[in-house]
């Protein structure tokens, strides 16, 4: 079978070289006569995959050594969680800043822990694809919109909003530790480490498969971290073990180390940055042309370059439109079932030519129909 | 190269079939042009598997309706703590049985969380193999010795030590809520699920890849969960989402369906029940025909029928041993570094044949060396 043009939002499309590779030694790691996943995680043959996987990841983002690079299980979900189990003490509270579905699930979570102030609220009352209602979210912020408590036990922002499909397109300046989810937002260019106290993403759009997680903090960040949790949600914990102190997800990870290979190889991520806006812009750019057909409804200045999120002015025409783009070999198009409509998401294994059938498909759709 | 006989105690050797389907798919599932890792988790081709999956379970094992089955992250690591914070409230304590290394960490974790109670523990002083001394365990206490709270919110035992090797053959009769870390024991024979109410099991060893544990556990009893702890982390959460609240590791439960599949088709868990007796028999029958050579310190009746621990009289043969053994294509049959010795761990994927080579290995070097 052809190879599906994956417009999926994660578990999405990876590098086609890393799967090969993976599909190759599966049953044979480096002539040891036995699979990654059936090496010990205490063995050298997978401690070396473990440690190229750090390192690649350190080298191609720059990260400073004063950061710590940890690989958990969960995924971001979990993150809402052990985030203010770790680092919001009674007594203080937390900002966060509101653009979309995933914040709002980091708020639920911080809420049952502790204190917690919206430092921003973009979203706007509006029907749910459903029926009922829900909150829709178009833009992110500008700087002179937060309302920053400069006492805040730590800022927390969605970089980039996998649903609503509205991203940041600058770094927030806060005085307390800015912490960031970017779990649609990671990799696909160069970013500042140093600005963050804390990020995480979730491997399964930019990375590699689900079931991992990857958290880059200062380590003098972690250390602020209550002691009297669980040892497990404790970050020093897989910080002074180098994420073994219980068993990895080898083979996540084993992945994810192929997929960073295939990212520096491809020129590193001022090389995905070229190629992820030209995506964009080709795609936003068939949106803008047919503008009375498509609806897009993501302010210009706060659009994301990873999940391009549209809808159709008429509505009887979204099942057509995804049965023929599925009978050109695209998939993963429809919108999340909490927003409707469609969403294209062009994370980094995403290539230009399966862009480029989308945005004719798209042009000639609102051709024919408009 | 010719495939390793793998003795390593998790994560661990997988059936071949199992891996070959998945090296066949990898590139293309079910003629979708997608890896199944690049699927949603949402959609058709991706919920068939991880329902698959759970139906296999739910046959083999003879799990009943009272009872779900979630598939989760973490690893039994992140049981020993999710447990008592779902399950211990204040006022109450819980019963643990101790006999070994994960059972010791499990009630650090509890203790942490509310009050913990030892209802056995078989351990003793030892020195240990990197000097200094630790708690060496060869045995399970009898019925008779448990030392119960009938009002204990529940009693946690380890049915089967990885590292010491102890293993439970009776399920202990107890009045509070029985709740059990299988995660060594898990599938290798029929069990009885309804003198649990909540058995958990990392994959690594009987199940899958490393990154998925399982836990199957009664729905009463899951509903007395507390519900002020974050959503994440209660049971509910994930029973009431058939394991789909966030994203969950789904290359993972892929390869548990086929591991399943590969039981299913060798005959079930009581065919893997006959076949596992017939090589820990095999095994221990070496050992012990040697009994001044080798040393099996665990006692007959709590001996371990998935990881046969021994040390050997003449230190000094240590290495040579391991050398000779890994020459003759074994490998992962260092102990434990904290007990030190060898482990041969041999769950469900060990083949007969690789345990006949050890044996026969074993029988030699003992004949050549005593």
């Amino acid at each position: 079978m052809a190879r599906a043009k994956n417009f999926n939002a994660g578990p999405a499309a990876l590098p086609l070289e890393a799967l090969e590779r993976a599909q190759r030694e599966l049953l044979d790691y480096a002539q040891s006569g036995m699979s990654i996943m059936e090496h010990s995680h205490r063995g050298k043959e997978y401690e070396a995959v473990h440690d190229e996987a750090i390192r690649l990841l350190r080298e191609l983002a720059g990260i400073p050594d004063a950061y710590d690079v940890l690989f958990l299980q969960g995924g971001a979900s979990q993150q809402f969680a052990t985030l203010p189990m770790s680092f919001l003490p009674a007594g203080k509270s937390a900002d966060y800043v509101l653009t979309g579905v995933w914040g709002e699930k980091a708020v639920e979570e911080a809420k049952g822990l502790g204190q917690v102030r919206l430092a921003a609220n973009t979203g706007k009352e509006a029907p749910a694809a459903g029926g009922g209602s829900t909150r829709s979210y178009t833009r992110v912020p500008k700087q002179s919109e937060l309302e920053l408590d400069p006492a805040a036990a730590y800022v927390h922002l969605t970089t980039n909003e996998t649903i609503g499909g509205a991203q940041f397109h600058y770094v927030p300046e806060v005085k307390a530790p800015l912490v960031a989810d970017m779990s649609s937002d990671f990799l696909w260019k160069p970013f500042d480490v140093s600005k963050y106290a804390f990020c995480y993403a979730g491997a399964q759009k930019n990375l590699g498969p689900s079931g991992l997680v990857v958290v880059i903090a200062r380590k003098d960040f972690l250390e602020t971290g209550r002691k009297d949790i669980p040892k497990i949600f404790q970050y020093r914990t897989h910080a002074k073990n180098n994420s073994l102190y219980n068993t990895p997800p080898t083979f996540g990870i084993y992945l994810a180390r192929n997929v960073l290979l295939w990212i520096k190889e491809t020129g590193g991520l001022a090389a995905m940055e070229r190629r992820n806006r030209q995506k964009a812009d080709a795609l936003y750019g068939v949106l803008d042309k047919h503008a009375g057909f498509y609806v897009a409804p993501v302010e210009r200045a706060s659009r994301s370059t990873m999940n391009v999120v549209w809808t159709i002015g008429r509505p009887e025409l979204e099942e057509v439109l995804l049965g023929e783009a599925k009978k050109a070999g695209m998939v993963g198009l429809k919108g999340h079932r909490s927003v409707g409509g469609f969403r294209a998401s062009i994370y980094n294994a995403v290539s230009p030519e399966w862009v480029a059938v989308l945005t004719d498909f798209l042009d000639a759709f609102a051709k024919k129909h408009a």
